[in-house]
């Protein structure tokens, strides 16, 4: 497994002057996803878990709805880095059409506008979040920012890397990673929990250290996972997305401030 | 143009309970670019100055080199939204290779560990930014973060917009743009910067309100530009690219506390 994080000097100016001191970085690299040898994608990530990480790309994508669907992975071994990993997929599991005028990653953003990207992700997904009965105590939610940022060991370091965390219904921290791409902290998380079998995540919490983009949101959603919560602002787009699958979107989770963007029936306030 | 903010009536609940009340969300919808016709990329982007951010993406892909290079753009007439745009590349301008097993998204990477990608980009680099005599004041660096932080009128309201501005070797703030994509806030900028037929940047620095990571590096690198400013971390391969090309990168700018990357003699402290 490649590092996380590197040590480097820098030189720290500020009012008393300036001195060279040690510094630490978090690692970011390349990382080729292959299917049986054929390119397929490029995402620039912090090494480690790098199954995972692959694992609920491919999930977000649409190419696969559960661990068994991939066969085997492996590092490439035609590279001197452990950036390359070629994934064979399980029989019967169809790999994305990928065009020459239609590159795979625009599948992702599934469409030109906003409507016709909403309508796209929901024919994708297999879970009706909507159905989903959890309900949360806001005070539980009000703790979970803390409990990740406690976690978060690298960022501690190097306070250059998104976290996404997989809380319970009890609000226990049950997967965190860390990567400098937010996407791919959650693409970890979901591939985890898919290679744990706890896909759909029914009554989980969804917690991330920033921003609340469509394609968070659409990733929480395709997991079945009821309720996203952002540590920083929502786009127009995720809550729109959120709104219409019943999931519960909330934003600016601050303690026990909040905004809640959709589904807010889940968190029945105080009277 | 489309909009920027959205209104949307949100629940917020703290210490006092459960309210409604209005909110103003950070819009984000998908761009798709095509070049003549033929899709090239879907970007999740914040509507405006959509033209320039079009220009310095396909700047920093490789495609164009001056605004001249771009004979027209327009709106697609056979969508209903403002999310597509067409290209038409002016002559002598090779369109990018897009074969069906490599996606054109890729060539952000370049490369499968940090030493190809480096090497690539160097490669790619029309600018000499080492050889940029520019030196700036510690102390005029100290100010860009709430000058920048001044002008963001949509942050204000939203929260939710990554910011990037360019900046003057007086530390004039030239231009501004938001968007709740980093990197199209850069690709604004630099798009910008090509209308308006200021690139290469010589003397200039780029302050990016979040974190500098290795595609935002190459960004500004491939503009000319010798000094990249970031209100949070780098990651390790932003720090490796510009330690090679020889640009300045700071970290951790908080008005008079800095940490520098590389090309510290750029910065010259107090004695």
């Amino acid at each position: 497994m490649g590092r996380v994080t590197v040590r480097r000097r820098v030189a720290h100016i500020d009012e008393r002057g300036t001195r060279t001191r040690p510094d630490t970085l978090a690692v970011e690299e390349p990382l080729e996803i292959r299917l049986s040898g054929t390119s397929l994608s490029v995402t620039m990530r912090t090494p480690g878990d790098d199954f995972d990480l692959v694992t609920g790309f491919l999930h977000g994508e649409g190419v696969v709805r559960a661990a068994d669907d991939i066969r085997a992975m492996r590092y490439c071994a035609d590279t001197d880095t452990m950036n390359v990993i070629d994934v064979a997929l399980a029989e019967g599991v169809a790999p994305p059409e990928v065009s020459p005028d239609r590159s795979f990653l625009m599948t992702s953003a599934c469409g030109v506008c906003g409507k016709t990207s909403i309508d796209a992700i929901r024919q994708r997904t297999r879970y009706d979040v909507r159905a989903d009965p959890a309900r949360f105590d806001p005070a539980l939610l009000a703790r979970l920012p803390e409990t990740l940022r406690a976690a978060q060991r690298v960022f501690d370091r190097t306070g250059g890397l998104h976290a996404a965390g997989l809380f319970d219904a009890e609000g226990t921290l049950l997967a965190l990673r860390e990567d400098v791409g937010r996407h791919n902290a959650v693409d970890k998380v979901v591939g985890w929990a898919l290679k744990d079998k706890r896909v759909p995540l029914t009554g989980h919490v969804l917690l991330v250290s920033g921003r609340a983009s469509f394609e968070l949101t659409q990733k929480a959603l395709l997991a079945g996972i009821p309720v996203l919560a952002a540590v920083s602002a929502p786009s127009s787009l995720a809550a729109d997305l959120a709104d219409e699958a019943g999931m519960t979107l909330v934003g600016f989770l601050r303690g026990p401030s909040m905004n809640i963007y959709s589904g807010a029936e889940r968190l029945p306030g105080p009277a």
